[in-house]
């Protein structure tokens, strides 16, 4: 909605000789983005018009609701644009008439969710309104008997989770607990349980979309497999709300397991656990989750006290997660132990009690609160992520931690490593122009390092304004222009 | 490529007050499609460009190679046109330049795999050239250590599976033996292992495509896991052919399990097994394929005696497949046993040999031929499927039945019942018009039924030409709207 101009067409050209596709006939050049947009005033009459419609407590001028719903401070990208208002729909049917006024004064449309993307996803770079979806958290209906369930764009995940759980049924993505459907399905978002259960557009049956002018779609009915028509779903699924907004989803389930185990294998270097993980998984070992955390990582796990106050190892750590029958997790849990031994494992530890299981994976799933609590005052966190074929992801993760090293720099690795996907996180002092950009200069390197092994310049936090810059590196102009015309076709403004 | 006509914009509309979408100014009603295509003569010509550039091997006018290329007796949906040639590039470049040179004539293309598609996918209804993938057969580069593989779209995937065995990987769909994975892309195949292992969409990592003007785009790297820009790797799956040629893929690959097993399971009536199914699926029993044959399905392969002589229990069956450790799957058959006796079972049968788990599952494996083998001389087979929401699988699976019993003819049910996909089989004599249009109206009832139940026309088999009619039913003007202008993006012509 925010970003691509409107570029018109020449009928000249349209009519002569063989029929150019439309795309090939944009250039963007021509046109001064700015130019295309509402000034500032023509932005509040649209806010008045959008006031009326939905009454005054769901507009916002306060400029601390502008600043929270413009800015975030885990962004690596931020600009010092701010939304004129936040508006706080609470259908579908609002969405569309919001949009429509939008569009008819050319005023900028950002979708929000719970705002913990870190990419600057939903930053306001020419202003314009923030559709704050936050309010529309109802689940709409819930199908047990189909295994699926259908959400409105606002509803988090963890709530929905805890609302179906005594069916036996749960949406098995894993990313931030404070995230809200519509935001996940807008990143493709995915986690932990991302090598057993596959990530967001796996879990998505469809959509409704409302498109920049004010149309409702609804990309297709609930079955759980088709073949019927191009995959719409999958197209919304991961453009970060600039092809239309997300306002309501079906959803696949499954089935919780019955019984789980928990794991850890500590070994001297990145590389001897990188091994043992992929070894593990040629094995076929049925893995319901593969993370590597590294010295670093773990360090700071002890520092912050989260994990339970227990002191771990601190060396690189695979952190394994096993379900399905007793038998079968035991089966697992004795071939994963085998191969962890005779790739170097320094120690190895499985969960014997539901407690035990919850303390070794919880220094996993505090990773990141832990980086937050001990980050020195003034500081802030630069995460970033990448995914690379499995074979490269050892040497890119040596090669990042190194090249951060230098910068002299707190810098840790945690890594989704059966999807060959694995952040970064950087901290830095934001007022310090150099670090900020030693610090960019640096996570671009190792973009460019991604890409050099074949792989993308972000796994699951998609793109955002952060790594606009990269996707032209890792797709080039062709794939890119086609992208750019799909953005044009269903919304032009 | 070869169906939606060119059409021309208003620039008066497109320049009056706010700009509409693009896709709004479409009104296709205003040209006649026909058209729009290049003549015979002029087609010809085209044949000759691509003759010199091919050389004549590769080309070919022959009328049975166009018949073959242009109608299948297994396809509900024909049409009287041939292509008025085939051609066999065996390289994108040489794709790149057929494009090229069918748009400068404004000759349709179809793309042609293994001609196993059923519903008029490969149908030339404008003429214009076949180019049939099939010599594209190479594969261009195996990573067993990113567990991925890099072919062309004309490779045999039986073939490629065969050849790669030996590292323990594979890819785990499973349509027709035939099938090349230029087609399983295109329609986004899936087959009995669907229910573990997820579709064709889910193992394609990147595509290179040639789009109708000769350009080739490769639509991303090789990483496992992406959330980096739209999904164009997702539009083109499924995208039969439409949207762009496929030339080559990099597909993810699966562990091939170390111990696998089947059971069979007897019932009364295809309610009740679809009852027992489903409380298999909700119970979290890790299940490698779940898939039932109605009671005429079970006689036919007795009577084709294509099971190894076995005599098989006349009444809907469930075939189950169980793959993991050893405990795993004995855990899993103990508890599928205990839930289909709960349910009214009235034999359950698990296999204890390699032979017997062969023997069991060749049953299923056989049915289509064991169909082809009864059919009466001249009558031919008219298979459809459809995919509804779990819970409403046995109903509409009864409906149909029984419709299609009343008009007097041969029918069975076979489906992939943990996907809500099924397959209704019915033999008619073609050359007997009446009966053909009761065939065509029953299966129209069963669409309509379908949509009715939140379900899709297709599964797995696609839209062709044979369902293009049930797809306006299915998705609504507003979503066929956005696949149109989506195709007039990238394919003006």
């Amino acid at each position: 909605m925010a970003l691509a101009p409107s570029v018109g067409i020449d009928p000249l050209r349209a009519s002569a000789g063989a029929t150019p596709p439309r795309w090939r006939e944009r250039d963007s050049s021509l046109i001064p983005v700015k130019l295309v947009y509402a000034d500032r005033a023509t932005m509040l009459k649209a806010v008045d018009e959008i006031r009326q419609l939905l009454g005054e407590d769901l507009v916002s001028v306060d400029s601390d609701d502008l600043d929270e719903h413009g800015y975030s401070e885990w962004s690596t990208s931020n600009t010092d644009v701010r939304p004129v208002a936040t508006v706080r729909p609470h259908t579908t049917e609002e969405v569309s008439n919001i949009a429509r006024i939008c569009t008819k004064y050319k005023v900028p449309m950002v979708p929000y969710g719970a705002g913990s993307s870190v990419e600057g996803n939903f930053s306001s770079p020419y202003s314009g309104v923030c559709l704050d979806l936050s309010g529309m958290n109802k689940i709409v209906a819930f199908h047990p008997e189909d295994m699926d369930i259908v959400v409105q764009a606002g509803v988090n995940w963890t709530n929905m989770n805890e609302e179906i759980k005594d069916t036996g049924l749960f949406l098995p993505l894993d990313p931030s607990p404070t995230a809200l459907i519509g935001g996940m399905i807008a990143t493709n978002c995915s986690g932990t349980n991302a090598m057993r259960y596959g990530t967001m557009k796996d879990y998505v049956i469809n959509l409704t979309v409302v498109l920049a002018d004010g149309s409702v779609v609804k990309t297709r009915h609930r079955p759980r497999k088709t073949s019927a028509g191009y995959n719409l779903t999958g197209l919304f699924t991961g453009s970060e709300g600039t092809l239309g907004i997300i306002t309501e989803a079906t959803l696949k389930l499954a089935i919780i397991p019955e019984n789980f185990s928990v794991a850890t294998a500590t070994f001297l270097t990145v590389k001897e656990a990188a091994d043992a993980a992929f070894k593990m998984m040629r094995r076929g070992i049925p893995l319901a989750a593969l993370e590597m955390m590294d010295d670093v990582q773990m360090r700071v796990i002890n520092e912050s006290g989260g994990a339970g106050g227990r002191v771990w190892d601190e060396h690189p750590t695979l952190f394994l997660k096993f379900s399905g029958s007793q038998n079968a997790v035991q089966d697992s849990i004795k071939l994963a132990k085998e191969i962890a031994k005779s790739n170097s494992c320094r120690s190895f530890e499985f969960a014997k009690t539901e407690d035990e299981m919850q303390s070794l994976w919880s220094a996993r799933k505090q990773a990141l609160w832990a980086n937050l609590a001990v980050r020195p005052e003034g500081t802030q966190i630069w995460s970033t992520d990448v995914a690379v074929p499995l074979s490269r992801m050892a040497e890119l993760i040596e090669t990042s931690k190194h090249k951060a090293s230098q910068l002299g720099l707190f810098n840790s690795v945690l890594g989704h490593v059966g999807d060959g996907n694995f952040h970064q996180v950087v901290m830095y002092n934001p007022d310090n122009k150099t670090e900020r950009q030693a610090v960019s200069d640096c996570v671009d390197g190792m973009m460019v390092r991604a890409l050099e092994m074949e792989g993308t310049v972000s796994g699951e936090h998609g793109i955002g304004l952060g790594k606009k810059h990269c996707l032209q590196k890792e797709l080039g102009p062709a794939t890119i222009d086609i992208m750019k015309a799909i953005k044009d076709t269903l919304d032009p403004q």
